[in-house]
């Protein structure tokens, strides 16, 4: 199954050219799931081929701008191109306010309903669960309320051993109870064990996203073990007050973040424009994690 | 005196790769006044290298999304820059609440004063009248509150004949009066005529906007004799019944309102999608009024 993310932009608040703000398109079975919405969004859609009408869900992390202004746009142009399904919007509850502002004075008339869930970053939760991910907030801790958010595979059913179950003339109608676990009696009234009939799935993967967050083990827990773990490192650790002082993390405590968490890998994203190139943010980072990357724009990495 | 606009964004409400919505700056003697600022108007101006400090006064035309969504992410840059002195927004009123409403969920404090200066779509009004230019609205005719904008170059101060001046070493503190029009009166009791030392400023020219609207023209007289009219052209004149049912213009009728305005010259802009490439909307243009350009982004139009 495929569970790959797709960087858009990977700048913080002040622009800088050529970066752009937060924005990632996470692709789980063929279903987009964008995260973050920074200003441009929809130009780095265009720009990397992630079409906009394939997305059903949208994840904001917080009400800073760099992370929700490209929003109002894209709902517009979903609307504008003729969307009628419903799309749903993960968010602080004041988004809405937000968006309901601007579509009241802009006169618009959205053609498709847009069903809220709204974070909280008092707890962990469990924002979405469908066939193919759960997706859960993670409390983290910023200057304003802001959840970062796990997505975890599904545990796939169990696969058919093909030439045994072909050998056995099994009917097919049965295929999809072993799958579930279910042994087999033939007619002779023999049993067969699931486990000779079937292996397990590949065991599911998760992808914690988490910006924008001071260091803060609180939600180590809940991202214990991902195989794929984005985290801010808006900062180089020289610069650590700073980061204390605007909530954000350094690139060395990003991995430290991912060491701890024993995490498969890392992507470090959310870069300070005073950083012109960012091979010192890697390298730092890599000192702690070596299993490190940079969130590159229009770079996708395989979960 | 400097008097030249940059095109920053040329397009309509939806998308296309490499074409932003709508915004430009206008130059008058070195002072930027940015008109509309689409989403991503800040990347177009690290783009153009278009310094945002320099800008005091931005003039929004109305509350669709393709001509403001950029300015709430231009503002909170401004402050996170240390602007502290005072930034004039002349805009619909309802602008203002969605300016605040993102700045209280933000919980952003900016450090300088915004300035407003609501525009009312009845009647056209003096907005600003400073050292260089005077700018009044224009009442445009879209479906929802709209205005454009001219700015009118103030008449400058005459100009000395130097070589004149100096021969009847006149002292230099008389030079102010003398650019005001006044005559010299020398030590002797002999006057002479300001206009035999001073010869006349260049006559004031003026650039006027017109995004969006349905071709009306209630607004002619206002604009007539412009020497850079900007005009939006959304689509070729064979969609004129789209045109009419979205208040806005062809390229063809755009080469119609510069040509019986008089203007001196036509730059037409808000491109709809469609249109991948624009030669067909700049030559249909063209018919009607031979001195048109299309507003490429990133291009500087002298006026």
């Amino acid at each position: 199954m495929k569970f790959e993310v797709t960087i858009l932009g990977s700048s913080s608040a002040t622009p800088i050219f050529n970066r752009n703000p937060t924005a990632q398109a996470l692709n789980v079975n063929e279903r987009l799931y964008l995260i973050d919405c920074g200003e441009g969004t929809q130009q780095q859609m265009l720009r990397f081929d992630v079409k906009a009408s394939r997305i059903d869900h949208i994840f904001i992390s917080h009400l800073h701008g760099d992370h929700y202004l490209g929003l109002i746009g894209l709902l517009s142009s979903l609307n504008l191109n003729g969307r009628t399904k419903a799309l749903y919007l993960f968010c602080p509850p004041q988004l809405k306010d937000i968006i309901e502002l601007n579509f009241q004075y802009s006169e618009s008339h959205i053609n498709y309903p847009i069903e809220y869930v709204f974070t909280d970053p008092s707890a962990p939760a469990v924002l979405l669960d469908n066939q193919d991910v759960i997706v859960e907030s993670i409390p983290l801790s910023h200057r304003i309320a802001c959840t970062g958010f796990i997505f975890k595979e599904k545990k796939r059913l169990r696969k058919l051993i093909k030439e045994k179950v072909e050998q056995l003339n099994i009917p097919v109608e049965y295929y999809s109870k072993l799958k579930k676990g279910e042994n087999y009696t033939d007619l002779k009234g023999k049993t067969y064990y699931n486990q000779e009939l079937t292996t397990d799935s590949d065991r599911p993967r998760s992808y914690a996203y988490c910006s924008d967050t001071i260091y803060n083990e609180s939600y180590f827990e809940q991202i214990a073990g991902t195989d794929m773990l984005y985290h801010e490192a808006t900062f180089l650790h020289n610069m650590l007050n700073r980061a204390k002082e605007t909530f954000h993390t350094t690139a060395l405590q990003a991995g430290e973040v991912a060491q701890k968490v024993n995490a498969q890998k890392l992507i470090i994203g959310h870069f300070s424009a005073r950083y012109k190139t960012l091979n010192e943010l890697l390298d730092e980072a890599r000192t702690a994690f070596p299993e490190t990357d940079l969130a590159i724009e229009g770079k996708t990495f395989g979960i």
